[in-house]
């Protein structure tokens, strides 16, 4: 391409994609104070959970070059800056001021911040005060579980109350759940008794701590999807394939939903499939076989970096274009809120491109859908 | 490629490909009665079932853009008119005119009809008439296990003879199973006594309806796979992969045809795995592993439209070249039976030039690749 | 890319890479004694164990194709030369003249050879001797496990002196495990007892020949990675995915060893996934969660041919750049080591070519990485 020079249709579609504010529909707090060179690195593997080797180094890898060829200049340094520079810099301006510079650039018109899991980072108002934009409350379902389970009292009714009036008080617009990583997806999808829950719930009292039992983790999915039913909006995210390596990674396919998605209850529920990736087809199937099923490939896109283009032309197969979604998922520093922005960015409009100069879609089709995986999807799917 | 000028190694494939006589090996009937704009969206959504939500458009997928980019244009309309556009025009012409213009133009020698589920479709006969070329029947064996199972007496005789009186009633030239809807591929494919059909034909008869028992689809196969062996030709159709949603997708991985490819009656048997998505490696794999098998990506070149071409490329791994056929899976609008082949000519052009232009192959490589494909495998397979 | 003229930056990296010496860190010995048509066109194929049916031919493959483009100049024919021409020229020369013409033509500095199936090939020292550079020895637990048993005595004690013995007098630089093709990988992981081991060794000394026992096979693995442990080095190989029809390919799946690489024996130590198609993103994702996991793409590459070069750009997703591994796994016919060597090279620099004109890498990136595959990392890995 670059041999041949611009092609014009290209830089059109390029650059309206630049400009396109986002809803960025699951995301994580920022990072606004200072911190070492490990924090840092270990947030740019996501699956490991323990610290690098000596030999190798977080920044040899896609994110790591993605970091240095698309952050570095927004810090006033070269593309491709090497490493040890990049930190300096950065630790010279401070994680606020990496905030300050590389959130606004992301471009995003709304967060939705999964508060499930803070660790340093910032709450969903100082995201959106540096960020731009606004910031809403998406909550995950596993910490209210455990907070309900720990309360003691009568589980059925403590977990409902505590879902609804939790929505209530974040006026939160959605639920998430992380049952990948505690099951995964291959558990009894089917309704639980009354009797059988309340049996549960007194087991796992006397086990305590991160919930594993999947009785009760399908009991909360159901109990969500049916205040989902009984209020409208607030739908129901997965987190889908990649993730750290607690997750049998095998077992989130999220073809192995298919008996929840099958039962009444979740055919024609709002639910969106987080990242996906290497799932990303079986997600972009199931995005056609139901109505309420949306997905993105977020998380992913950073860690993929320069080869996310292909995996975001992957998603455009199946899925309905009025199923895809974007997010970036980041967590932490603030290069992955922006990257996440500026890769899906970039990537989008190279696929759509193609489409467009190989005379499947035109110019109109492609600046749409652009417009659509944008916010349009998100801004309907939970009434923003 | 566009901004750089026409290549003249690709416009030179390109244009053989353009005029290859095809064998559609495996289609459906189209329709020649006009219906509904809602039969006709349904009809763009393989995988759900229900109808689409008031916020959702059939027309804003990858299948619904190649309609309007490609089928439009021989409807009388520019290339990508609009949804509403294009179905008042569609509904000026007529179901029939519609098929009179589009079915020729797949240029489509030989179209093997797959006849166990027509709806509101046309006949092989009909078929052939309006599109050209010549039908021949491929009989579904579940339809005809029913039929067996129905007509009472002794099961394995009646169906064993149906099978056969059917195969010279029709002239059928091979078979299909949708086992994969029914149980998927994960079942115990050895050999069921006498006895064991015996007892299962008796226990189905008391349930009736669409057949799930799964030893019964077994025997239905090694049935037909027993009759190819001693008549010669009647290659074995599995749907494979992407279809409604129904089925389990993940029970439909063909590797999980390895038990029964291994047993003496399928290791050298004809078989053809139709669609193969997501799953389309897997059957490259079974391809390159067992000599009778062979493999299509039909169904999903329709719905993945203009992304279809990688999936094409794809196919072009692992598997023989004298493995690979061609297929629209084409069921009702004319449309389908048009752009499978359409898109297929192109995507395949569009892989065999790059093979050549990067050096891998010559381009009568390439040409005799093409034609082994679009046709001459599949003349061989069938004994057309 | 041709249209448009030569890409400067992408013949720079191109260029680069025709020349880094390689670590083949997964190889086998190959013919220097002439064989049959049958032998050569047999080992054109991996999957299928029979002879191929008189209308296929081994030619008519990506792999047979790359021979004739590829492999067809250095034996003074014209580039995609015909089968039979290609038949011709290679008896004129001899298997041992080819070799001679083939080998040295791969440019690998170092063999690692896996010398547990050697059939009429060479030696790791006549490999070296013939290719240029040096020849180490993998050992093959396997084969290790099946004289252990068959010389009777105390099995455990006989297998860990056997495996460390065998380990000095070869001055070995790591193990091969192929309990791919023996029970898949979906097995119990877990420590097994001394006593059940011994109850084991004791049944299947009734049994005998190829080792299928899991609990003896999980014994055997553990046992390597506890002498890793001890004496550092010796990197345990896994043959993972794309293999002959013997296999499960879909119990090769490598998420399959999770509860493996949880286990704290191996969670830090250093294995090397081999091959991985179709399973190659799932190999990138555990690259990035466990320290000590490395991959390959090798085998795949040959017989994907001139689509191996999506394969190669797919491993370059979620693992680590200090992870990655050269192999060919070839075995047989010096095209094989040839091609593997030929193709990595010019697939690998196409991919990096693109990620530079792209943006994403810095040129100094590209090389770098490309020095990282080639051979630094396979140095640091077996201690080269």
């Amino acid at each position: 391409m670059t041999a041949s020079g611009p092609d014009p249709v290209a830089e059109q579609i390029a650059g309206r994609l630049r400009t396109l504010p986002l809803v960025d529909h699951h995301v994580h707090g920022c990072w606004l104070v200072d911190g070492s060179r490990g924090r840092f690195e270990n947030a740019l593997n996501e699956a490991d959970t323990d610290p690098l080797p000596d030999w190798d180094s977080a920044f040899d890898t896609q994110l790591g070059f993605a970091i240095r060829a698309r952050c570095a200049p927004l810090l006033d340094l070269p593309a491709h800056a090497e490493p040890d520079a990049y930190w300096q810099r950065r630790t010279e301006l401070g994680e606020s001021e990496v905030a300050r510079r590389l959130l606004p650039a992301a471009g995003v018109g709304a967060w939705l911040v999964d508060t499930g899991f803070q660790g340093e980072t910032c709450t969903p108002h100082e995201l959106a005060s540096v960020g731009g934009g606004n910031a809403r409350v998406v909550l995950r379902l596993e910490v209210l579980a455990e907070q309900a389970l720990a309360a003691g009292g009568h589980y059925r009714t403590t977990f409902a109350e505590l879902l609804e009036a939790e929505t209530v008080r974040h006026q939160a617009v959605g639920f998430k759940t992380v049952i990948a990583y505690r099951t995964g997806f291959a558990i009894d999808w089917s309704q639980p008794t009354p009797a059988a829950v309340d049996e549960a719930a007194r087991r796992w009292a006397g086990v305590g701590g991160r919930l594993l039992d999947p009785l009760l983790l399908c009991f909360g999915i159901r109990t969500a999807l049916a205040l989902q039913a009984r209020r409208g909006g607030l739908p129901l995210q997965f987190h889908v394939g990649f993730g750290d390596r607690d997750e049998d990674l095998h077992r989130t396919d999220p073809l192995l939903l298919l008996p929840l998605l099958r039962d009444p209850l979740a055919t024609n529920a709002s639910i969106a499939l987080l990242h996906c990736y290497p799932y990303e087809r079986q997600a972009g199937y199931l995005a056609q076989a139901f109505s309420g099923v949306h997905l993105d490939v977020g998380l992913a896109i950073n860690y993929l970096g320069g080869r996310s283009r292909s995996l975001i032309a992957r998603s455009l197969e199946l899925a309905p274009f009025r199923k895809l979604l974007y997010s970036s998922d980041a967590f932490g520093p603030a290069e992955l809120h922006y990257l996440g922005a500026d890769l899906w960015r970039e990537g989008t409009a190279a696929a759509l491109a193609s489409l467009v100069s190989d005379g499947h879609w035109s110019v109109a089709d492609a600046q749409r859908v652009a417009d659509l995986i944008a916010s349009t999807n998100a801004r309907r799917l939970y009434q923003l």
